[in-house]
């Protein structure tokens, strides 16, 4: 298992996503402002990561805090939360971590804790969402599974993997759980530009696991697909509307309609808390625009002309009607997506 | 107008499209053989660049035959025909561009032109070639700009401009025309991976010519369109099938299934040396798979780890289907293709 994100002593590790696949470099958070840096810069990204990474952000934050009074560590406490929500818009994974953290500080502090057991209890909870992460991957990647054929050629954009995650992966989780499981599978990784996460991140992965994988750029796949090279999508999920409709990594839309044009399932694999029953629909869902060094320079070389303007929004919405199946650790989801959701939640 | 290739003395001269838009660097080919080598390695692309090159490679080649009688010129004519027919398989401008060569060749040869007399003819041909595909597309211009609204934002792909020709476009032909006209245009040009020629050439050309341009990633204009920032779609080919399948960039496809899936005309532009009518339809057109390394690296950068699978195929097919219209210097073809391309060359 990969190690994306680790708690050591007194900071949080992670792999830093921004070098790999050439190097396997190591950053050390020792504050909170560090770990929201991190998240912003992307040493660590993915939905569900990033939302184990802004819990031990605030956990390691308070548990630095020099407060003695339980007012003056509420306050503290509060300006970490709203740090770690002013890192990146699109991902719900974030704000649900946070409410998390707020609502079990909330609690401990209604009970009367100490400064101390309040620090105690936001690292315990922190630690519960990492494992808990893991452990839906792994039910998801069950759940998954069972919708893999006994040989398919699976295509996937962007990396919703170990790397993604806690560990395991969801996307990832569910291709790795039908490899386990027998079946043989062959992914074909979208590159995913502007940030590759595809062809560094899926296929680095994927690779260490001995699965087939085969990186091609992202505007290949329509034409694979064509050519009946693709037997299903699965990707993940940044956030999901109550309709179903689903933020991801910006070309995901575009994927999503060509495996409809060509009769390819389409399945979506998130965890509940990627599940937004507040957004009734994707037009809801606020998409990060980030900088144009993305787009414009991959290392040092510069793609672009001067005077070319550069557009980066970093996600899309797929609309609800294109995804087959939502795939989460209570289970799979159908279409009608407000109705099945739901029940996932009751 | 762009320099794209010229017959320079006793060399031909062409921009190094490689190197765009970071250095303005000019490659001097002296010999036949190093016309195909430019051809092959990308010095030079674009379907109807590729003829004039292929043109001007045979003429420069024969200029410097030393063969004194017609029986060896003519070994040697057909030698140089068959290196360039061997640089590139998908465009078949190339093979168009050949055939024309020999066709004159022949028909001088029978009229017992003097070795001396057939090399003037090729030379003559070559550059009759390069003028006629300029004028070609400014009347492909003509015709195009007829379709674009007074205001239009207008997605490309790849780069079917000036230097994917002796001049001009045909793509950007059509919306220089429309700008030309007064039209208020606005570029989405897709970078085009592997080889961006979209970031670094289209960018370039229509940056050049004070034309708003915004570069996106490949997997930005489903969004896009989406989100309706997309009027119409204009692209190149490099092959027309006899039915209106159109080989072109790869991705182009995926554009023309997005388009048609949000409502917006998806227009190819094209010389009729690009039509092929021996070629049914698409099935039949073979598809260049270039080197991995265009896939795995980005300049110096390594994207992808050892032991992932690449593929690369260059061009894609989009059916007929898609394809609202085909711009040709003779006119507009509209469905059914099969009757409108074959009107076209009566």
């Amino acid at each position: 298992m990969l190690p994306t994100i680790e708690w050591k002593g007194d900071s949080v590790v992670m792999i830093d996503q921004r070098k790999l696949p050439a190097a396997e470099i190591y950053v050390r958070c020792r504050t909170a402002t560090e770990v929201a840096r991190a998240i912003k810069t992307m040493v660590i990204r993915g939905a569900p990561a990033i939302g184990v990474a802004a819990a031990m952000g605030i956990a390691l934050g308070m548990r630095r805090s020099k407060a003695t009074g339980t007012k003056q560590f509420v306050t503290e406490f509060q300006k970490t939360c709203d740090l770690m929500a002013g890192t990146r818009p699109t991902a719900v994974n974030l704000f649900w971590a946070i409410d998390r953290m707020k609502r079990v500080f909330a609690e401990a502090a209604q009970a009367g804790a100490s400064v101390e057991e309040l620090k105690n209890r936001l690292e315990a909870e922190a630690h519960g969402i990492h494992d808990e992460d893991v452990a839906s991957c792994r039910a998801m990647g069950a759940h998954g599974a069972t919708l893999v054929p006994d040989t398919a050629r699976i295509l996937t954009h962007c990396n919703a993997g170990a790397l993604a995650t806690a560990g395991y992966g969801t996307a990832l989780g569910v291709i790795r759980a039908a490899a386990e499981g027998g079946k043989k599978v062959a992914v074909l990784a979208d590159e995913t530009r502007p940030f590759l996460q595809g062809a560094r991140l899926t296929a680095w992965e994927l690779v260490k696991d001995g699965i087939d994988t085969t990186v091609i750029t992202d505007n290949m796949a329509g034409a694979l697909m064509r050519l009946g090279h693709v037997d299903l999508v699965v990707v993940g999920a940044d956030r999901i509307a109550a309709n179903g409709d689903t933020a991801n990594k910006v070309g995901t839309y575009s994927v999503a309609v060509l495996a409809r044009e060509h009769g390819i399932p389409f399945y979506v694999a998130a965890p509940i808390s990627t599940v937004d029953l507040q957004t009734p629909d994707g037009s809801g869902i606020p998409i990060e625009e980030r900088n144009d060094r993305e787009v414009t320079h991959v290392g040092t070389s510069r793609l672009t002309p001067e005077g070319a303007r550069i557009r980066n929004p970093a996600f899309d919405v797929t609309p609800a009607k294109y995804i087959t199946a939502i795939i989460t650790e209570r289970g799979i989801a159908r279409p009608p997506f407000a109705e099945s959701l739901a029940r996932l939640f009751a």
